[in-house]
């Protein structure tokens, strides 16, 4: 079998590193024990059009194996727990429901998440960016209390570790230290056994260890205007 | 076999009206050619423990079958494509590229979108929306140039009519008559394309007959404050 080959990055500031969507991808080749290949881009090159054969929006991560090239951390997830047998039920209604988890993730509560990073960070310099924060965590709140809730006391969303909790575990970390997550015990412990599973502290230790890249020109200027990374 | 029951609103205003997800499950279930039943709930209803038992975040659709209920519109989607073995290829890759567009619609292509409704509908009236809109704007007008270049001209994104194309068009018809769409008249003909399938008018028309119910107490000042619906 040949090895896989992921796109990431080789250089991201330190607010985005550890959180590169590559991880999710890592996560999940780690949890099947697979090995892999990363073809690392600079700051820059994700936008080119060698990237963009691979990548239509100019972003990582891709999967490429042999022919298939696919990009989407959620359909990577997806594609991988099929086609190595892993955290993905084999009946069609235990998959479903993981699945939907992994949606659930991606799609309702991952945006408003993406929305705190966008107005604290890209455009924390725009005159609406802290005036909207509120709503914004209004949002967030709303959400982890429903992942709360039905969580409750359980290990993990549907009987084992699957690709619904992964997702979910990915996307609640990015709030890791947040009042909003604290405000829920269950979702912090949650995350915790997520993030204690041996795949994901290797996942990890890999993206960090791809950071060798240097800051694009600029950077520095950014940061220093700013009171971030 | 049983009716499956998929749940929708029984009244949206007159901007969400065929817009609401439970569409996407109806548009699947007629391409498979399976007849199903509508739970309708009225507004404020998709909050309350009952339907929060089925939807842990309190929208809708889900869609119940025997034992099985899920939620978000994506995982339903494909549930569906591969239960009927409808609108998906059944090589692992084939499979894999539909659903990575699936999920490009879904995570990268609508929230921008949604973005753009929020700031226009729901928080119309606050002092950062209208700002905001330029940002959001072009947010959007580079994702539609993204996705009209890896089109090109072919008719789908990846050989037949799948659930990739099926999201691809409930996304992006969301725009529909907007400049930024116009600006792509190959997605123009895409949604056209997309939006003539006969499995489509029956899930548009189904969707609109189910608008019995009436507004919730309060809309009618909301409207007058503003200049939508």
């Amino acid at each position: 079998m040949t090895r896989p080959v992921i796109t990431a990055f080789d250089w991201v500031p330190d607010f985005a590193q550890g959180q590169v969507r590559d991880l999710r991808v890592r996560w999940i080749l780690e949890e099947a024990g697979r090995p892999y290949d990363v073809h690392y881009l600079s700051q820059g090159a994700q936008k080119r059009s060698d990237h963009r054969a691979r990548q239509p929006f100019g972003q990582v991560p891709t999967y490429q194996d042999g022919d298939l090239t696919l990009f989407e951390s959620g359909a990577i997830v997806l594609h991988l727990a099929e086609r190595h047998g892993v955290l993905l039920p084999t009946d069609p209604a235990g998959k479903a429901r993981a699945t939907e988890w992994l949606f659930a993730a991606l799609n309702t509560v991952e945006p408003p998440i993406m929305d705190h990073a966008v107005a604290t960070l890209f455009e924390r310099d725009e005159p609406w960016s802290k005036p909207r924060l509120p709503a914004i965590d209004a949002r967030i709140a709303e959400r982890f209390g429903e992942v709360a809730a039905r969580l409750g006391d359980r290990e993990w969303y549907d009987g084992a570790f699957s690709i619904g909790d992964l997702m979910m575990v990915a996307v609640l970390r990015i709030m890791e230290g947040s009042e909003q997550l604290a405000a829920h015990p269950t979702l912090v412990t949650y995350v915790e056994r997520g993030t204690a599973r041996p795949a994901f502290h290797r996942a990890l230790a890999a993206q960090l260890a791809g950071f060798t890249g240097k800051p694009p020109a600029g950077y520095a200027e950014w940061v220093a205007k700013g009171d971030c990374a």
